[in-house]
């Protein structure tokens, strides 16, 4: 490591930072033990990928012998950066000093994760250890918000159900018991979604999030005629696959206009297929294909000016589309890294592309997609060091900014930025 | 920079490089004060993105509100390599000595543009302080050559009027005008392309050139086909979607005819999608979408083989096919680093990938395709830093090339290579 | 070079290699004189681009002239990494002195190429000091096997005739020859195709392999609706383009059912077009197209859980789907940088992104594709060099991985992997 980088990675981790995405669940938002560690799907789908059979994992075998078949197989996959953030957690947050976790040393580092989980208010220390002043939830639509630790915790409306999933009887009920809302036709759609808007808008919401497969086209028909699809969904009558696209692009129109009515940025994850292998372990079955453009979500873009859309792609292919489109579109914000590309040789790239042609107040720098506030310090670590590598090599050894800047510059990616796109 | 780096750019800044592709006006090729350079595209297009109202730089607006507005914006986009430039050139053209434009620095940094502006062959000046000994324009095929200075420009006749806008009456009315030929037929076509041709020949073009939609298959039909299309055309007859790309890509074939008889190059810069973004300001609305392939074009290279085409890709995802049909096809040339793709950090990837395994002698290293004659010093710089770096860290230092060679192959990128194909 | 580099380069280099797929000869594995090097399509197909005519090294010229015109072109092309090896080849296995090759030094060259060819044993020599254990063949299905030194070579059964030209009256004649089976329906196929891996698997065979257009789809149709097809086929009966995919595809899942059968890997080179340059030199006609995605592939990977599908693509843009698909699927293993993707700037990224997210026992690190074994020792070499930089610079200098670890990796991607995977 350079010396600029050097002092850069020390100014940088000294920054305070924003996670506006994550899938740390309200209610028990940390470990307590290492069974929720090492049953993060990253590390139980590269152990069944490494050749663990996938029922090792399954949920229904004791914890301790899940926890000792993946210890079993981790040296097969230390080669990677996932495994580097657990070693990292649990060095740095529960004062691990192995040199890895074996059938021996695990009992020990599980008591360790399982007292300080015991202490109260133990997430808000990992938090505090980890420099992260707020961390973005994702929330089921018909969640109750009211015991979310608004201090640190910022909740954010899912909306994969509703536009997905609205021809399901289970969910049109959900949105009923929560809404008041017996979805029926287009305008109780809106209706129903408004609702929900403000109800999470009134719980400090920080945005509404959706995750997209890559051939989703973000034109819905118009509220006319969608009507009848809406109705006949709510008949419980089948639709076609033509149909039921129709179905979720109108759902979705209605998301974009519930935020920009409650002026909230939407977050697009675009680009996941799910259960592309079925046969594997639990949340280790989703991928991608690299097919469709940016281009799909060009009308969306026009149609509203209003709504800051805060963007992640899933496949390196997209990566040069969302840098230009967020390069023209004043209302396209480039968010993250995300799964599949949240690896150090994508970051890098990416972010140096980046932050050599989009204005530096767009950026959103990064944000965990963690499970539980463990993972934030060791993911958010490695965030740091690849921008403090970038910002040394390509911007301040060659002359084009000050070291000054290049924090300042840090300052905005890692916090101002996500401060003021999300309103907090 | 290691010390590698730093003696070859000291030696790729003294080569005097050919510019071949520029939009550089004729009768106003150099910039008569700060709004000139600071109009650029892509400096109105980035402050817009980052929130200046585009109708902030509305040419109703007088010229001092307009670089206000801009100016104001600039320390929001002073992280891309786009400010780089323009620093660079108000440093290295206008002895700028102020750390930024301000609102208190800018009127004189205007002045002293407006001064130099002034002087005779000021263009001429800004040329040979940048090391370009030719630059290319891009010319209306209407446009009268006549008062070009032949001693720095090279007349380019760009196509793109002619192969995607012949149904317009005004286009072929411009054409009758300049050819002497009322388009009435396929017979008629071939002959006013071919007079077009002669003319620019006569005045010394060096290329034709065009810009391509990433969905065009340049596959057209003969002219037994194609003749009751122009025909229909030219009655103000409206063609269908598939009628009107049938029209096109038997134009484009006339045009590739003409390179072919008259031996020159065709410029292909394939990929932009216009208007993707409407309400963006001048020059800032055109983007591209990633799909498509090379592949599309391997018929007209095969039917070519005399012709030089010299493509340029605007997406990521092209840019292997290129260096991979540059390293099969001894037709196809790859050109410089366009638009999009003119970032370092995609320079940097897709030059080293040519420079390993692309032929030496077929490599045209770069172009600016600048407006206003002050751009091509920072952006031939930007590019002669990129190849300095990727020849000492790649070549050089691992022991793959001497200085002296690197320096040569440099001097064949930037110099020789584009005097050779393109005739000069 | 970093001194990290430089020390893990130093035991990569020690490490004894095995190279599971080139296109050797088993009756002529090295090369005679300098013809068997130059007219490598590398590089007769690098000086056509660069504008020697094909004709010029047209096999019915006599050898000398053929060498006299590559030999004249080659500095056109010696900035490639081709031309490197070609460079260390003769310097390393031949004690070539010179700077270059020229009119006045080739022909000592090809003496001591013809020399040391005329050395009994002459490849075991060669590979001996290329550090390599083993080299897999590509084999045609019908081809004699008794004669294959098997202390080096291992046999790979290609399968491309069989799964494309079924239809071809010859191949289905080969096919009754060697298997004794006319094939005339589905069931007969699978028998066929059986009796050729059964032969293979007794001559031991390290795998199948197929190359496939981006296009293609493993999808087959049942035998039942099969059966008809290749009845159709059997009776020389012309199929629709569609019924020819439909044949294909289900050709292919008879390999596939073989491989699970007999337990051995199926080799997947996913993406090359033929002849898309016809008029090129032998071996230097055929290209990709980046269209295409290798979720045309998740339904073979989860019907054949049990085969070990070992797989390289030819598009850059297919390779995070490769790194990705690896990381979910236990049955894909990233194989090696094929052909297009066989340039250092790629193999570094793609090496970097492997590693960074793949477990270490699934990556097969490299192989040579080399028609000579002379070629074996310049491509391990580039590639054990870009492995030494990727773990110097990304894991050991970071902090990652220790030196003895970085050197544990190497050996499972050059040897342990493809060992364990691949049966030997």
């Amino acid at each position: 490591m350079t010396s600029a980088e050097d002092r850069l990675f020390n100014e940088i981790q000294a920054i305070r930072a924003i996670d506006c995405h994550s899938h740390v669940p309200a209610d028990a938002p940390h470990a307590r033990g290492l069974a929720d560690l090492l049953g993060y799907h990253y590390y139980t789908e590269l152990a069944h990928s490494a050749g663990m059979p996938a029922k090792a994992v399954d949920p229904s075998r004791p914890e301790a012998d899940r926890v000792a078949a993946m210890v079993a197989r981790l040296e097969t996959i230390d080669n990677t950066v996932q495994y580097g953030w657990l070693m990292k957690a649990l060095r740095n947050l529960f004062a691990f000093r192995g040199d890895r976790l074996t059938a021996e040393t695990w009992p020990e580092a599980d008591r360790a994760v399982a007292e300080a989980g015991a202490r109260p208010g133990r997430y808000r220390e990992v938090l505090e250890q980890s420099n992260l002043e707020k961390v973005f939830l994702t929330n089921a639509f018909d969640e109750d918000l009211s015991g979310v630790d608004r201090e640190v915790f910022v909740p954010c409306l899912r909306t994969d159900d509703l536009v997905f999933q609205l021809a399901d009887a289970s969910v049109r009920q959900r949105v009923a018991a929560k809404t008041g809302v017996e979805v029926g036709s287009a305008d109780d759609l809106r209706e129903a979604v408004r609702r929900l808007m403000n109800y999470f808008a009134e719980q400090g919401a920080g945005s509404a999030a959706i995750s997209l497969p890559p051939d989703f086209v973000p034109a819905g028909p118009d509220a006319g005629e969608a009507d009848p699809l809406v109705a006949r969904a709510a008949r419980g009558e089948d639709l076609s696959v033509d149909e039921g696209r129709c179905l979720a692009a109108f759902v979705f129109e209605t998301v974009a206009e519930a935020c920009r009515d409650f002026q909230k940025p939407l977050q697009l994850m675009i680009g996941v297929l799910r259960s592309v292998y079925p046969a594997g372990v639990a949340g280790g079955r989703d991928l991608f294909a690299k097919t469709g453009t940016l281009h799909q979500y060009a009308g969306l873009f026009n149609r509203y000016p209003e709504v800051d859309f805060t963007v992640s792609v899933l496949s390196r292919t997209w990566a040069h589309e969302l840098a230009t489109y967020a390069w023209i579109f004043p209302n396209v914000k480039p968010s993250g890294h995300w799964w599949y590309l949240n690896v150090p040789v994508h970051i890098e790239y990416e972010l140096r592309s980046r932050l050599e042609a989009v204005p530096k107040t767009k950026l959103i720098g990064y944000y965990s997609d963690m499970y539980k506030v463990e993972f934030g310090l060791p993911k958010f670590t490695m965030y740091r060091r690849a921008l403090s590598r970038v910002l040394a090599r390509e911007f301040v050894e060659p002359g084009r900014m000050s070291e000054e800047t290049a924090v300042a510059t840090a300052r905005l990616l890692l916090r101002e930025n996500p401060k003021r796109i999300f309103g907090l």
